[in-house]
């Protein structure tokens, strides 16, 4: 039994879906990202980096959207959700959540996390005035050279599903046009059409 | 035989010690990354993405630095570099390579590449002086919280050691005053004292 805290509008979603998707046993704890509790001294205990997501096992807690991603995946093995004995195979995968958590995420964090970064408001609004260019800078990569299709890894659904489907939630919302991509575009669609990821989004709502 | 790609000074410092510590059978390539060669055509032929580090193997190209540890790890498994067979303790050395890749090598990416964020250089300025604060605080967390020593992970050495080795030597130019840090201080010098890391700085020089 696992204890997955998350936020809503987050990258914990991807770990949310992943875990839905394996029948993992885990209760869901939702942390106010608003009203700041990610950094209130009780949370801190459970991720001293004051951020979500975050997974209490009964070996510690885990953290870090790709860490969790496969950490899920190679606790399930019998779902299939990354190919684990094949090194290539499994480097595409890790590639790809990889490029998500340290390119296409952090594009869009300069959107409303500046702060991270710097201290000058107006610095901020010069940050943000260059998402919808950075974020569809990445979506046309995803497009042109990463989605296989339908699933990310091709006909295998796989971690890199769930994440793409959160960062491509945040791409809609961040100025990009998705009718330019529409292997992104169809993705979605062919997520939100998993029981899995019903299941998720209600529980987030 | 791997060619792998690298320029001097980035993070593929920690991917190509990996490649020397398992005795990999490869040739280095170096990306003269002042003059713009990672975004040169011939390059964006190898990495899309305009960045080191990159591997071509026999079966394609792969890239960002987590995932390529892993690969190594995973592709020379009796080097022992990471206990690939145990889920939570592999998501524990994933998780501190996430964190370096996504919080601390970011925020190292504010001192000189601000331009992927913002297209004002008054706002670039305001980058640039914070980032003694926020690598000072990605240091405080890998020191109270992460390393276990003498090597990251404890006592074994793991794909974590080359990549901490790597965003520590851009600590010290980044302003950090790793006297303050002495887990850190003692495993950089650690590391420098291992023929694999020698070789490679070396080659890199």
């Amino acid at each position: 039994m696992y204890t997955f805290y998350y936020g809503v509008g987050t990258c914990a979603l991807a770990t949310h879906i992943a875990l839905e998707e394996v029948g993992a046993s885990y209760e869901a704890v939702r942390i106010d990202m608003v009203g700041g509790q990610q950094r209130s001294p009780d949370y801190l205990k459970v991720n001293p980096k004051g951020r979500v997501p975050a997974l209490a096992t009964e070996r510690g807690v885990l953290t870090e959207t790709p860490a969790l991603l496969a950490f899920v995946a190679q606790q399930f093995k019998s779902a299939n959700l990354a190919p684990l004995d094949d090194p290539f195979a499994f480097a595409r995968v890790q590639e790809f959540n990889s490029y998500l958590c340290s390119t296409v995420h952090i594009a869009h964090a300069h959107k409303t996390r500046g702060a991270r970064w710097t201290d000058d408001a107006a610095a901020m609004e010069t940050m943000k005035r260059k998402v919808p260019e950075t974020m569809t800078a990445c979506a046309e990569q995803i497009e042109t050279g990463m989605i296989k299709g339908p699933w990310v890894m091709g006909d295998a659904y796989t971690i890199c599903d769930p994440y793409l489907f959160t960062i491509a939630r945040w791409m809609e919302l961040d100025g990009v046009d998705l009718n330019r991509f529409p292997k992104i575009k169809a993705h979605m669609q062919k997520m939100a059409a998993r029981p899995a990821v019903a299941r998720v989004l209600a529980a987030q709502a």
